[in-house]
């Protein structure tokens, strides 16, 4: 991936040239591994025009030759801080006025740099590398489609690991088993599975003691983190554990084509605001308004939730190489939650749908009934 | 629990009154959920000397309402974030100089919280609950227990679940499993599963492929996080998976006196850098001294790294109710690693090693040998 990297390092020179800053110093610890393919952490990253240089310390010496081996390496002494070091690394360098990330640095952080740093001016910088990021490159494609492969695998050998008899944390646990037997590092967030009205809290917690089987339908929302560098999936389906009522298919349907069409809206040049509306009014027209109260989706990459944001306020057009969680909801309290949520890949003529499990109502139906 | 968070909160507002503050806002989730109970995240707490109030969203209302019910709540409308909406709370609420955590608030919500507070004076504060965590309580000891024991109940179902044919990353994904069938909510910390020479590096990641039995013997280091608050568990133990050599005999020796004298030099008023230089003495008059390049120990809590640091430039000195992790280790190049860790209590008296797990030589030996 040294290719890939050069390219992703090139980008942040220019976004240096353009604001006029002798350097970035980046201290995100997802943007640190983009950057460089570093698998670490701790360590801290320099840009400027002609260095880069990682200020790390003796625990990742060995990893950063075997990643990284063409990388510059600061290793700091055991006794000193990683951002004691690295201002007194920007002071010795003499890069004139230096960016900081803002959203990815402590205030107590900032201040300890500022010590060190002398006499260079710190300016705070926002979206820098994250600018970047949101468009996808070959090698990021190719690794959330391990990521999405890995969450669906994961899926059918759970499905046949739980029963209506399980619990929300055994099943949350077997779920986690199973993307790690799949290949995943881990989950790419902590899983929800939630039972009947539960499903209709958005961060219900996996609890001991709620049988899968005792309110009609169960709501999993999981996605596997891939190593070497953590890239995540997203999905959400909605498995009946008995009879689906008409109430279930009624609104079932109307999340599946909420999410069709809002899928179908996805090109170049569409505003994500707009895509958020083409489900949200589809899910208006129904009567449900009220019960879809979030966004309708947002990026995926090395973090769970990255740019663009897709809900009405978004003021981002997609582009090639966005990939975007679809995930339209139906939220009734004390009757429960629907949610459908898939992984698009804008491409140069539309959309890619990159996950592959049923999502139909036969599928939901077929859940975990009669097992 | 309220009781313990009324103590906790009025400590906090003792702060104030010494600083001069109106008020503190928490935005450190340990740190939040330490002085509320509240499990959930995206939330800020604002402490004054008569209020105590919630800066939450709709996804956690129905949580607070279970977990806090006597705690005000103030739930964000969806189209702002928190830091815009802290902001405005505290302008409304006119409360002087404000502290906020320098540790806990990255420089861009800051910049955000500054906009919204108007005329409000903002100022950095450091460590003003991490001083009041740093002494655990009854219901925190009663909670390091049971951590421990998940840990310890998961590491011997581990044992019988693994043998030397398994690999470090399926032996890491039974333990993950092995905890939360013990009770956990899952690891403590990405779990360590070296073999051999890999346990001479601090930061090994289990590996596809390194069988267990491969190279005399495997370092596990893994803890528990139990719920409903996050407290975690520490511990580090050497397993032999063959005839044991008489060098890993030798170094197992020094490592397993050191933690002895370092756990007995432990009592109220003792200095942490003296408890460290206990450990490190015998290490080095054994002649490993530069084998051992990393501090003694830490103390653990709602975070698996918290105050007091064990190490020769540590200033603290040692009080009941710290709880703290003694991991003396050796770690030789290409040969491997040798580290024994330990949870203990410091009391009025000396000090109680919560862990219970054997850490003699035989304990090692028998490791999975023959298995």
């Amino acid at each position: 991936m040294a290719a890939a990297h050069d390219r992703r390092v090139e980008a942040v020179r220019r976004s240096l040239r353009e604001a006029g800053l002798g350097a970035l110093l980046v201290t995100h610890p997802p943007n640190v591994s983009y950057l460089t393919g570093f698998t670490g952490d701790s360590s801290a990253l320099i840009v400027s025009a002609d260095r880069l240089l990682i200020v790390s310390d003796f625990r990742f010496d060995t990893q950063l030759r075997d990643e990284c081996p063409t990388l510059e390496r600061h290793i700091r002494p055991s006794d000193r801080t990683l951002p004691q070091e690295l201002g007194e690394v920007v002071a010795k360098l003499g890069l004139g006025r230096v960016g900081f990330e803002a959203a990815g640095l402590t205030v107590a952080d900032q201040w300890t740099i500022r010590e060190g740093v002398g006499s260079v001016e710190l300016e705070g910088t926002s979206g820098v590398v994250e600018a970047i990021r949101v468009i996808k490159d070959d090698d990021e494609i190719a690794a959330l489609r391990r990521a999405i492969e890995a969450a669906e695998s994961a899926f059918r050998s759970w499905k046949e690991a739980v029963s209506p008899e399980s619990d929300e944390k055994e099943a949350a646990d077997a779920l986690e088993f199973a993307l790690r037997k799949a290949g995943a590092v881990g989950s790419a967030f902590p899983p929800i599975v939630a039972v009947g009205p539960r499903a209709a809290l958005p961060h219900a917690r996996p609890e001991p003691g709620v049988r899968l089987g005792s309110d009609g339908f169960v709501l999993v929302d999981w996605g596997a983190c891939m190593g070497p560098l953590p890239y995540r999936s997203d999905l959400t389906r909605v498995l009946a554990t008995g009879k689906v009522s008409p109430r279930f298919e009624e609104l079932y349907g109307v999340v599946l084509e909420a999410q069709r069409r809002a899928i179908a809206s996805i090109h170049p040049g569409a505003k994500a605001a707009d895509v958020d509306a083409e489900a949200r009014s589809h899910i208006g027209e129904a009567g449900f308004a009220r019960f879809f109260d979030h966004g309708l989706g947002h990026g995926i990459g090395l973090e769970i939730h990255e740019a663009p944001r897709l809900r009405g306020s978004s003021e981002e057009t997609l582009r090639p190489g966005m990939v975007l969680t679809i995930e339209p909801g139906i939220y009734v309290p004390d009757w429960g939650g629907i949610r459908i949520e898939d992984d698009v890949l804008v491409t140069p003529d539309g959309a890619e749908v990159l996950s592959r499990l049923p999502r139909d109502l036969d599928a939901a139906r077929d859940g975990l009934l009669g097992r």
